[in-house]
């Protein structure tokens, strides 16, 4: 659809919107509009949070998650534990599991996956810099949290394979029904390994 | 859910993102990420974009539509008919109605339509400017394009009762079946009332 602005600035601004994934040119039309409503300092505020984030950001030298120094808090943290990494695709992962409290290790940022369809090699990702931190030596465990995915296992494979001369405990998440599925929806891959896997009744009830 | 950041910027950047009218934080925070890989020079693009819009942005004087001048380009267009007003809610409509390609018109934005549960009253509203532009003289019509709402009529009527001592000739979109939709769909009202104002068959096939 063709959209006659009666502005230049505002063409520009929706254009900007609308790079943004999952906005389309409709939504972004109405945020700019929303924008226009809002207090000038407020969307001045908007703009340069942004622009300064993109400036700014770091990235934590030891396990790559985002950073505003050049170690990450949870890097440089004295209450968390140095023999336990757990390995995740993505910043996004570290906030995921964080929020589960179930995890008190450290963290290593692969930055994605080995995934040849999108030209992503072992190469692209930080498993160099993995291996490097387990050969340092005092990890005792590489908890793998990568995706279920094919590209996840390819990567769970790979970074298995590089690790295997250091001797070192390699585990990957639990697979099985989701909390709270009903069987009757859930797929036969998953529900064919969670029998597969089956684990003793007593202990569900660890903490 | 509590996100723990690792880091202040990203945290303030998602804030900001989150404040937009539906984006929650789960999306927003997908929207910095983006931005994020983005190029440096890009993101600051999006960013001073924003900001310069809010900053510079005026009001026509005369149809209150969004304009990079004093007066907009569509009301300095010599080639529009200076003789027929369409009054719409907001500058969004001044876009759908130009899209249509079917007036060829001036514009005069009101800025809403008349809502007491939300507090906006007629003065609230760029009515007495409308009356004014009449006033002047030159216009034989007025095209009330209204939302189909309660709102939007009461409006209409309180323009009705202002303009009726001008003599000129008021009229509101037509109301009836959408092109397209199956009758079997079709809302009771919108029906009915399309069978009350029906047309001449050959009527149909003006242009």
């Amino acid at each position: 659809m063709n959209q006659p602005y009666s502005s230049a600035l505002l063409e520009n601004a929706v254009n900007e919107f609308a790079k943004l994934p999952g906005i389309g040119r409709k939504t972004a039309l109405r945020l700019v509009l929303h924008l226009l409503r809002q207090e000038e300092l407020s969307v001045e505020n908007f703009g340069n949070a942004i622009i300064k984030l993109r400036k700014e950001i770091k990235y934590c030298h030891v396990c790559h998650n985002i950073s505003d120094s050049d170690t990450c808090s949870l890097c440089s943290d004295p209450n968390r534990d140095d023999s336990i990494i757990c390995v995740v695709e993505n910043i996004k992962e570290v906030m995921v599991i964080e929020n589960t409290h179930q995890f008190k290790g450290r963290y290593h940022v692969l930055g994605g996956v080995i995934s040849p369809m999108d030209g992503i090699g072992p190469s692209d990702l930080e498993i160099d810099s993995l291996v490097k931190r387990v050969s340092e030596g005092g990890i005792q465990e590489i908890i793998l949290a990568l995706s279920a995915t094919m590209e996840g296992d390819t990567t769970n494979f790979y970074i298995f394979r590089k690790l295997a001369p250091h001797n070192i405990k390699i585990s990957i998440l639990a697979r099985g029904v989701s909390v709270g599925d009903e069987l009757e929806y859930t797929d036969e891959i998953t529900l064919g390994r969670s029998i597969i896997n089956r684990m003793p009744f007593n202990e569900t009830f660890k903490p």
